[in-house]
């Protein structure tokens, strides 16, 4: 499989990662979704990583990016269905994954971003810009 | 991987197919599937193909089988995302996904689930009998 699918929900984007996350996979899925994210005006970003057994720092790294990156053009990145075994990695790997926001799978992770927005909602253009 | 991820989102689940469908690979998806189903009273599967690019008869016939599942279980399949190549191929191969929903994306094969499951809503559970 060449590039990672993804799947845009109405505000929100979807992506599954179901294979390694090797090299030049992990730059097409960032720059996918950062063109997608610009042509959608997507405010959310769900990444699943339900099916990640092994997680190394590229891949906490990935994330990490992915998340700035979303955060710069104004949406806000979730990363769900981690593995128990996944985030003990994590942590020994001294990943704490600062700045993603997590939850237990897509549904909740879909709630989460819903309050985001709601919350971010009642400010004016301007005021948005002290968001960042 | 060993297996694929299903995403429950309402009353809906959700599986990209990222990678080739391999024997067990399939098994295990179809049977996770209906478990699902079971489990959570779902109403309707989305199976995102737009990551396929090569299509063969046994990847057709699983798509197939698992729609004959579902609706049997009372729930509806739809299959998005094809890529016009794969559409091709599919009809090339002599297999013209009869019975098999299909939808051009994610957010449009969500209005067909809703659709159908509004054009059902009006039976009564024991009509409801009638719709297989």
């Amino acid at each position: 499989m060449d590039k990672i699918p993804i799947l845009k929900m109405g505000q929100y984007l979807l992506v599954t990662v179901q294979v390694d996350l090797y090299d030049r996979l992990a730059l097409g899925l960032e720059s996918d979704l950062v063109n997608m994210i610009r042509k959608h005006s997507s405010r959310g970003v769900l990444i699943d990583i339900s099916a990640v057994n092994i997680v190394d720092s590229f891949m906490g790294r990935i994330l990490g990016n992915i998340a700035q990156m979303s955060k710069i053009l104004d949406a806000h990145t979730v990363v769900v269905g981690m593995q128990p075994a996944v985030a003990i990695t994590l942590i020994e790997l001294g990943l704490p994954m600062t700045g993603v926001h997590t939850a237990l799978n897509v549904e909740k992770g879909m709630d989460l971003l819903r309050e985001q927005l709601l919350a971010q909602e009642p400010l004016t253009p301007e005021e948005d810009d002290d968001y960042q």
